[in-house]
C-alpha cells in the first residue's frame, strides 16, 4: 500500500519556477581580450570554443554561452521576484555558471559557488537552458525549476 | 493527518500551460508616436522607458515592454489551441498587460480588464515573462500557467 | 470517496521535461530551391507558407516554421540530456515535424515516424511551440512534456 506521502514523493516533479532569456550581438566578443574569457569561462568551455573552425565561429560559440549564462541569472531572479537582488555586489564573474554537454548533445548547467548558493535560496533544484546562434546574434533560453 | 484535498493543495503548483516569443526590430519604435506609447504602455511604463539615458535606450525599454506584451498574448493563446481567436474583435490595446518590475530585477506581469478576462477564461493564473535586448533587436518570452 | 490512484491521476499534468530555442536569418530560405522545401515541409506548411502576399513574408513563414522544427528536435534533446544523441543517422529530413495551427491561431506540433519515436522513447507526451520574426530574423521556442 502506498501512503499520502509516497503519493507526494512521487508526483513532486520539478516544478518550473523562473525563465530568463538573452541575446548578444556575436561581433560584440572579443577572442583577444583574455581578461573577460579568462573571468568568465572555465577550462572546458574554453576549450569548446576554441575548437571551432573559423574565428567567426570561435565567437560565435563563446557569444552562445555567455547568453546562455544571463539567461540563468535571469531564470534564477525570476524564480523569486520578491526577493532582493540576489547578485547585488556580488560581482561575480560567470565562470560560476558553466555550460557543459550532455550526451545527448543537449547543453547542461553546473552551479557553484555563490550562484550555487543564490539557487540554493530560491529553492531551484535543476537549471535548464538551450541555446542557438545565426548571422549576428546568439540567443539562450533558460527555465529554473 | 492530511486529508486527500490537502495533498493535493500542497502538490498542485502552477502548472504550465502555454508559451509565447517575440522578437521586435528596436529602430521602428517611434519616441515621438504619443497616441501609439499613451494608448499601449502605462504612466508607469513611460516612465520607466522614458527615464533611460539615451534615446536608443529608450527605444530599446519600449521595444522590450512591447515585445513582452505580445509574448503574453502569444502564451495565453497557446493555452488553450482549441479556444477560439481570443483578442479577435478586441481591438485592445496592450496597455491592458503591464510589465513591472519585481524587487529581484525581474520583471513581473499585471493583466487587466480583457487581457485578465482571456487569462480568466483559460484557467491561467499566472503569466511570467522575461526580456532581452542587444544590437538591433528586442526579445522576449512568457510562460502561462 | 477518492483513491490515492485517483488523486494521482488528477494531479499528474504534462510535466516540463525539455526547451529548445532556435533563430533563423530569414534571407537565406531559398524559395527556388523546391527539393529543400518538399523534403521538409509538409504539403499543408507549403500552402500556408505560400499563402503570404510577399516574396518576403513566404521567406519569413518559411524561416519561423524552420526555426520551430528545430527547436522542437532541441527540446526533444534537452528532455533526456542523458541519452545518446537521438537524431545521428537519422538523416532525417524535418517533414516529420509540423508545425500546423490551431483554433485559437497558436501554432501545435504534430510529430511523425522517426521524431514520433524519439519522443516516445524520451516519455515525451506534448511538445508545444512559439514562434516570432521580424526584421532580418525568424525564431522559435518550443518545451516538451
Amino acid at each position: 500500500e502506498v501512503t499520502m506521502r509516497e503519493v507526494a514523493w512521487g508526483l513532486r516533479g520539478p516544478h518550473d519556477k523562473g525563465i530568463g532569456v538573452d541575446i548578444e550581438p556575436i561581433s560584440t566578443f572579443d577572442l583577444a581580450n583574455e581578461d573577460f574569457i579568462s573571468r568568465n569561462f572555465t577550462d572546458d568551455e574554453v576549450a569548446y570554443c576554441q575548437s571551432a573552425p573559423t574565428d567567426g565561429e570561435r565567437q560565435a560559440r563563446f557569444a552562445g554561452r555567455w547568453a546562455a549564462k544571463e539567461a540563468v541569472v535571469k531564470a534564477l531572479s525570476s524564480s523569486a521576484p520578491d526577493s532582493q537582488n540576489l547578485w547585488k555586489g556580488s560581482g561575480a564573474p560567470l565562470k560560476n555558471i558553466e555550460i557543459a554537454h550532455s550526451s545527448s548533445g543537449a547543453p547542461i548547467v553546473k552551479l557553484r559557488a555563490h550562484p550555487a548558493e543564490v539557487a540554493k535560496a530560491v529553492a531551484v533544484s535543476e537549471v535548464i537552458v538551450t541555446i542557438s546562434h545565426a548571422g549576428a546574434y546568439a540567443l539562450a533560453q533558460a527555465v529554473a525549476r
